[in-house]
C-alpha cells in the first residue's frame, strides 16, 4: 500500500445471481485508528474487486465479507515525491491533501469517453502537451448539434430504452477507469459529470427511474471512489434536465453519503447557478459568461468557484461557441484576478464535426498558450488571489446600508458620495454593477494584480501598502509578455499605461513586511 | 419670411426697469390661420428681439405689443432646397419636418461654449469633416476631471455665487445662439443641455432657487426656441444632480408648455432611465453601455431611443471613458441594427487636457470613420430598422406567459422548450438575457440586417421570405468593407462567414414583392 495510491483486491467468487451493482462484499479498512468501511463491485467473469485509498502512511489492516472473503495486514509506505493526493478545498480555493497549491485550469470534451481509440488517443497526446490539469467528461454519451457518433459501448447492457441497468457493461467501465488513471499519470483531475440532458430521446439514460439512477450511482461509487483524482459532478446543465430538484437533492445526497473518501461534489447550471451554499456542495461549478459575480459568491459562501463554462473559443454559430481567444483570455483573466477559476473549451467547425469541447482530437485556436502563460503566472505568485471589491461593488453594497451609515462612508470616500443615486437603481442594479466590474485581486500585500481588460487607460494610480515595496510588471496578456514598470514602488503609484485592450499589473512585494 | 428658417423682428425700446427678463412682449403671429404666441426678449441696448418659425408657407401677420409694439405681414416663401425644418419623432425614428428621414449620428462636446474663440473654431473645423449630425453641449459650464478653465462669461451678469439671474449675459447668449446657427449650417442639431451636475460649488448654477431655474428657462425659450435644430435636454446625468425629482417635472413641464415651437425634449441618466413614458418626454437619451435593453425600450414606448452615452473612446483611467475604437464601433452598430442610435465622444488624455468629450479640438480615435461608414450604410437603407427580437428576447417573453401559452409556443417552436429553465432564473433573467443579445434588425421585408459583434461564427443560416430575392453583403464593421455574398437568395439561406469578431450580413430586396 502506497499513500495516496488506490489499493485494489480481485478477490474470485461466484457470479452474481440477480443484480451485478448491489452485490454482498463489505470491507472494513483500518488505518492508524481510522476505520473506513467500502463496498466491493463486481468486475464480471467471478471477480470481484475492492479499492481502499490510504491518505497517510502508516499500519493498515482490512477484512472483506460477503460474496468474497479475505483479511490482511500491510504497511502504507509514504507518497511518492510528485504524488499529492485528492485535491480538496482550502477555503475560497484549493489545495492537494499535501497542501501543494492546486489551480484548476480544466478543459472539457465531454464525450471523450464515447470516441473511438484513435480518436481517444489523439485527445491524449494533445492533452499531454497543454497546460490544462482538469477535464470535465460526462459518463453518459452525446446527442446533440455536431455530435451524432454511435459510441461502442455504454455503462450498461442492453439496448436504447431496454437498458439492463443492473448489468454494467465492463468494456465501459474498464475504459472509463484507466481514461481517470491515464489522466492522473498526466496530473489532469477528472470532473466527471454523472447526468446530463443531451440523450433526446435516443438512449434514454436521462429517462431512467430512481431507483436505476441510484443503482448506477452505487456501481459508481464501489469502483471508482477510491481514485483520488476524481471529482463529482452532478450534471451539466441541470436545470434542463428532466429530474426536478428534489431528484437532484437526493442525486447529491446519495453521492456525498456513498462516497466513502469525500470527493468535491458540484453541480453545473445552464441558467441558474446550483446553490453552492447548500452544505455537501464544496466548490461552485458555473456556467456564466459574466464573471463579475464571482468575487461576491466567494465572500458570501466562502466556497471556491470554477467557470465550468463561459462560451467555448469557436466559429460555431451558436451564442455558446463563438468567441476569439481573445475573449475567452480575458474571462480566464476575469475569473483569476476575482481569485476564481475558469474553465477552457472550443469549438470550430470541422468537415468530420470533432470539436474538442465534445469529441476531443486537436486544438485550433488561440487562446491555449495565453492560459498556460496564465496558469505560469499564478503559479509563480505567493499565494492564492483574493478579489478588491471595486468601486461598483462597494457602492452596492452600501446601497444597503442605513441612510446614516450612507452618510458616513460618503464623507470616508467623496467616491461613495454617488451612493443615493445608485440606489436608485433598484432592481436595476445587477445590471447596471455587470458593465461596471474591474478586476483588482491581492495576496495579502504580498502581491495585486489589476486586470484593465478592455478598458485601455493611458495611465493608472495603484495604491500599494506604504510599509512595503514593489516590483511593479505591465502585462500583455495577449502577446503574454512582461515588462518591468518599476522597482521599490510604495505607497500610492502613478502608472504609465500603453492605452490598449487586455493589459494587467503585477505589483509584487518585494522586501518582507516591516 | 422663409419656411423652416427663424424671423426674427429686433424693436427699439426702453431698458427694462427691472427684471430682463421677464419683459412685457408678447406677439402673435397668424400664418394660414394658425395662431401661435411668442413673447420677446431683452438683447441690450434697448433692443427687444422677437423670433417666429414659420413651418409652412402661406400669408403671415404679426402683431406685438407690450413694451415695444409692431404690425405687419408677409408672404412665408417655400423652404430651401437643403431646409427640412425641424427633426420630429415618428414612431420610433426621426425625420425632419419635410418628411426626409433623420438618423442621428451625434457626438459630444459639452463645454464647447466654454472655451475660448481658437478651440472653438477648431471644433467647428474638426465637425465639419466629421459625419456628426447631432451635439450635445451643455449651458452651464463644466468644472470636472480635466475641465477646469474659467470661461470668458457665463449665461447670467454676476459672479459665483453672487449671479443676477435676472440679467443676462449677451456676450454669451450670442455666442450660444451663433454656435446653434453655425452647426444648423454644418447640418448639425444642438441637443441643448439645459442642467448639469459638475459644479461641484464652483459657480453654483446647480444651486439656483427654482424662480431661478425658471427665469433662465423663461430666457432661453424666449431668445431660442425659433431655432428649428435644437433639442431640449433637461440634464446631463440628472439624476446625481442636487434637484429632486419633482423638481424635475417642473422643469420638464416648464419647457414643454412654454416651448411654441415643441422641439424635442428628453432627459439624460447617469444611473437610472428618466421614464420614457411620461407625456412630454419625446425620445430616450439614455446613459448605457448595455446596448441590449433597446429594443424593448422602443416596443414598449413606442419613442425612439437614442443611447446618448455608452462610454467614450479613450484612454483616460475612467470606466466611462476607456474603450477602444473597436468597441465602441460595435456599440454603435448594436444600436443601429436594433432600430435605435448611439452617440460619439473621445476622452483621450491630453498634456493640455484638451479632450474631445468636453472641450472640443481635434478627433484623435478610430471610431470616426467606422461610424461614417455605418451612416452611409444606413442612409441607403430602403427605411429605418426595427429589431427582430433574438431568441433570448423570445424566452423572456415566453417566460411570463401561462404554463398553457409556454407549451403552445414549445410546439410550434423547438426552441422554446427551455422556457420552464429559463424561467426558473427569477430575478437574475434580465442579467442573463444581457449576455444573449443577439443583433438582427429589418426595415420590412426590403431589407435584414444581422450583426455578429464578438461572436466569430463561421457559417449562419438566414431566414428570407420566400417571395422574394435578396442580394447578400458580408460587411466588416471595422475594417469597412462590403464583399457581395450572393444575389437572388431567398428562403432559408445557409452562410458561409469568416469566423471573426466585427462581421454583420445584410440582405435587401433586388425584387419587389410578389
Amino acid at each position: 500500500m502506497r499513500q495516496y495510491e488506490v489499493f485494489e483486491l480481485i478477490l474470485k467468487g461466484a457470479e452474481p445471481d440477480g443484480s451485478w451493482i448491489h452485490v454482498d462484499v463489505d470491507a472494513e479498512f483500518r488505518l492508524n485508528g481510522t476505520v473506513t468501511r467500502v463496498r466491493g463491485f463486481y468486475m464480471g467473469g467471478g471477480e470481484y474487486g475492492i479499492r481502499f485509498y490510504p491518505d497517510t502512511p502508516g499500519k493498515c489492516s482490512y477484512i472483506v465479507k460477503g460474496a468474497v472473503w479475505a483479511e490482511g495486514e500491510e504497511e502504507v509506505l509514504p507518497a511518492f515525491a510528485d504524488s499529492h493526493g485528492r485535491v480538496q478545498t482550502r477555503g475560497t480555493h484549493f489545495a492537494f491533501e499535501d497542501k501543494t497549491p492546486y489551480l484548476p485550469f480544466g478543459t472539457t470534451v465531454y464525450a471523450m469517453l464515447h470516441q473511438d481509440q484513435e480518436l481517444m488517443e489523439q485527445t491524449f497526446r494533445t492533452l499531454e502537451e497543454s497546460p490544462f490539469n482538469k477535464l470535465r467528461l460526462c459518463v453518459f454519451p452525446i446527442d446533440f448539434l455536431y455530435n451524432k457518433n454511435e459510441p461502442e459501448d455504454y455503462p450498461f447492457e442492453g439496448s436504447a430504452g431496454r437498458w439492463n441497468v443492473q448489468h454494467p457493461c465492463m468494456s465501459f467501465w474498464s475504459r472509463l477507469e484507466e481514461t481517470v488513471r491515464r489522466l492522473a499519470r498526466m496530473q489532469i483531475q477528472t470532473d466527471l459529470i454523472l447526468f446530463h440532458p443531451y440523450d433526446h430521446g435516443r438512449w434514454g439514460f436521462d429517462e431512467m427511474t430512481e431507483e436505476q439512477n441510484q443503482s448506477y450511482l452505487e456501481y459508481l461509487l464501489r469502483r471508482l471512489s477510491a481514485f483520488p483524482s476524481l471529482w463529482w459532478s452532478m450534471a451539466n446543465e441541470y436545470d434542463v434536465c428532466r429530474k426536478k430538484v428534489e431528484e437532484w437533492y437526493q442525486v447529491e445526497a446519495f453521492m456525498a453519503q456513498g462516497d466513502p473518501f469525500h470527493h468535491l461534489l458540484s453541480c453545473h447550471n445552464c441558467y441558474k447557478f446550483w446553490d453552492m451554499e447548500r452544505r455537501c456542495i464544496t466548490h461552485a461549478s458555473l456556467q456564466t459568461k459574466l464573471i463579475y459575480c464571482v468575487g461576491e459568491l466567494k465572500r458570501r459562501t466562502g466556497k471556491p468557484v470554477i467557470v465550468d463554462e463561459c462560451c467555448y473559443e469557436g466559429n460555431v454559430p451558436e451564442t455558446w461557441g463563438c468567441i476569439s481567444g481573445q475573449e475567452l483570455t480575458r474571462r480566464f483573466w476575469r475569473a483569476a484576478v476575482s481569485g476564481a477559476y475558469c474553465t477552457h473549451g472550443e469549438a470550430f467547425l470541422d468537415p468530420q464535426n470533432i470539436m474538442w469541447w465534445t469529441r476531443g482530437g486537436i486544438l485550433k485556436g488561440e487562446s491555449v498558450p495565453r492560459i498556460a502563460f496564465l496558469k505560469k503566472l499564478m503559479e509563480e505568485l505567493p499565494g492564492p488571489l483574493e478579489p478588491i471589491p471595486c468601486y461598483v461593488e462597494r457602492l452596492k453594497k452600501l446601497a444597503g446600508a442605513s441612510p446614516e451609515e450612507q452618510a458616513k462612508a460618503a464623507e470616508a470616500d467623496p467616491g461613495m458620495r454617488m451612493v443615493r443615486s445608485f440606489a436608485g437603481l433598484g432592481d436595476e442594479m445587477e445590471l447596471y454593477a455587470s458593465r461596471e466590474a474591474e478586476w483588482k485581486g491581492r495576496c495579502g500585500d504580498e502581491a495585486f494584480l489589476v486586470f484593465y481588460d478592455m478598458r485601455c487607460y493611458g495611465e493608472d494610480v495603484l495604491e500599494l501598502p506604504e510599509n512595503r515595496t514593489y516590483t511593479l510588471e505591465l502585462i500583455d496578456v495577449w502577446n503574454m509578455t512582461r515588462i518591468r514598470l518599476a522597482d521599490g514602488a510604495t505607497g500610492s503609484v502613478r502608472l504609465r499605461l500603453p492605452g490598449k485592450e487586455n493589459m494587467a499589473v503585477l505589483a509584487l512585494a518585494c522586501t518582507p513586511s516591516t
